[in-house]
């Protein structure tokens, strides 16, 4: 294994602390790492958390500023926070017009933040999320994974609060995004869990993983390496075969890389994601490209294409300010 | 050799196309993939034109826009461009008010913009970046290589120059700002060149190249693997020993990916780097942590510090529009 690291004991302190001093502008710790809040809360505004597992970084803490997350709490890598550190976030960031919680459908992770909920008598509504096409129930799921386009539900609803919106709103806003996003990876690589020291499953050297979660889950097929023709064409065809967009619609595509892929490689992806959707009558009217919601240092992308309509696209376009993503603000 | 590949003879055209797609907002390809440029020129403004090899991306397409590059010109991956690609993005971008070269520190860049200019009678001024201590001359270098610090330099410039200052004085900026940056990387892993298929230098499953270059040159040693603490010291004591900042100044502390690296690790890395920064007496007052200066798929990062006094603070501050660096624009 070769990282750069201390210790598997304290890298998630320190990159946590690396973090908020870096960003210290838009982010604040709080309670012994418990969870991160945006630095300027916004009276009277719908308060939106989310959560899960490190190791996915930018996701969730470089979501968390105007326009997107309140808090954000990290478990473990890979691992859900508890709702002990859900309930802190609660109580420090509501403003009295209730919480939105934003749950990738994970085990762990829907039944701690639904412990959370319950600590919090009704101020909370949440909205999961299971955008992956490439399996129905995976290792740790039960139905379809929330995967990369938990990136965009953040963003839809994280606009719609912003604007003002109350609590319901929002929550069908993103529950509604959640429907019309689609969402398939696949790994050239494993992962290497920093407390494990090794890759977290096999693949050969001329092998890839079709279909991989974004925990290193097993896809829908493993294949001999291809190109990245054929692998975009297996991927988008998945998706649009599940989704069944209209023709003439307009669609946000994000090509997202897993941490150990380059950006020049991720722009040929683009090129080819968009070349086929266009040929499927959908007009790629906004596009997202980089490593927004990885696996520790996997080699591997996933495409996500999410439908839009007037509401959504001005949700999308609305001013953002966090550290992974800005614009407008 | 596992990338997301059609082929090593269209991946730059294709990567090219696909950046150019999905950030049409701002970027305008031209005459044959020559160069990019900006999509809205500034009439009157003095233009900024940088370039060098394909293959650390987002550098330099990534920082074509408002408040940094008007145009690029990407080579072969690892190889410079051609004085023809330069010319026509001069001729493209010029308002009349001059242009300022930004050209990284390698003898087949220096001598084909030196072409250039000398085609352009007159019209291009130059600013050539060395921010990398590791070596003071190296495989494709006559004196120090210039590295992630360009970025700085190209923002610095890009910021001078949208403010309308004439073209001497943007230039002496850059001159300033590259005598106040330094920098010096750390290899994990090589990288793999399309075109070859195979790594560019060997690397022990144990061992790490200190102060290697970003086309993988050798730097200073091959070590042992090491913690992340003892890499980061033995870093910033050599930029830190080269640069011999005054106690109490501010800086721009920058931590770049190699590309192979993913964010929770860098953020590790500006953990460590900042506070012992700190310990020297020098403030981290601005930060930049991401891959923004690549070697392809390399597993690694860099280090950059930049000492900042009030004019450059206010330029690293000013507005910018581009695909890989957005802030109050």
């Amino acid at each position: 294994m070769k990282k750069f690291l201390n210790s598997p004991q304290t890298l998630l302190e320190e990159s946590f602390d690396g973090f908020v001093a870096a960003r210290a502008d838009i982010i604040v710790a709080c309670e012994e790492r418990k969870f991160l809040r945006r630095r300027t809360l916004k009276p009277g505004k719908v308060a939106l958390i989310s959560g899960g597992g490190s190791g996915h970084e930018p996701l969730h803490a470089g979501f968390v500023g105007h326009g997107m997350l309140d808090a954000t709490c990290p478990g473990q890598i890979f691992t859900s926070p508890t709702p002990d550190q859900m309930f802190a976030a609660v109580e420090a960031v509501d403003q009295g017009e209730g919480v939105v919680l934003i749950v990738k459908n994970y085990e762990g992770d829907v039944m701690n933040f639904e412990m959370a909920a319950e600590m919090t008598d009704g101020r909370c509504a949440t909205v999961i999320t299971d955008d992956d096409v490439a399996v129905e129930t995976s290792t740790n799921s039960t139905g379809r994974r929330g995967v990369a386009g938990t990136l965009i539900v953040e963003k839809i609803v994280g606009a719609a609060a912003e604007m003002g919106m109350k609590r319901s709103e929002p929550q069908a806003l993103g529950q509604n995004a959640n429907r019309r996003t689609r969402s398939m990876g696949v790994a050239l690589t494993p992962c290497t869990l920093p407390a494990a020291g090794k890759p977290n499953f096999d693949l050969g050297d001329k092998e890839i993983e079709m279909g991989v979660g974004i925990h290193g889950e097993p896809g829908r097929r493993r294949v001999p390496m291809a190109s990245a023709h054929a692998m975009v064409e297996e991927i988008v065809k998945a998706i649009l075969d599940d989704l069944a967009p209209r023709r003439g619609d307009d669609a946000l595509l994000f090509v997202n890389g897993f941490g150990g892929t380059p950006l020049i490689e991720l722009y040929l992806l683009y090129y080819e994601a968009a070349r086929m959707i266009e040929a499927a009558g959908i007009k790629p009217a906004r596009s997202l490209v980089g490593s927004y919601v990885t696996s520790l240092d996997m080699a591997g992308a996933s495409i996500t294409l999410s439908m839009l309509d007037d509401s959504s696209a001005k949700l999308w376009d609305a001013p953002v300010h966090t550290p992974a993503l800005r614009w407008g603000a």
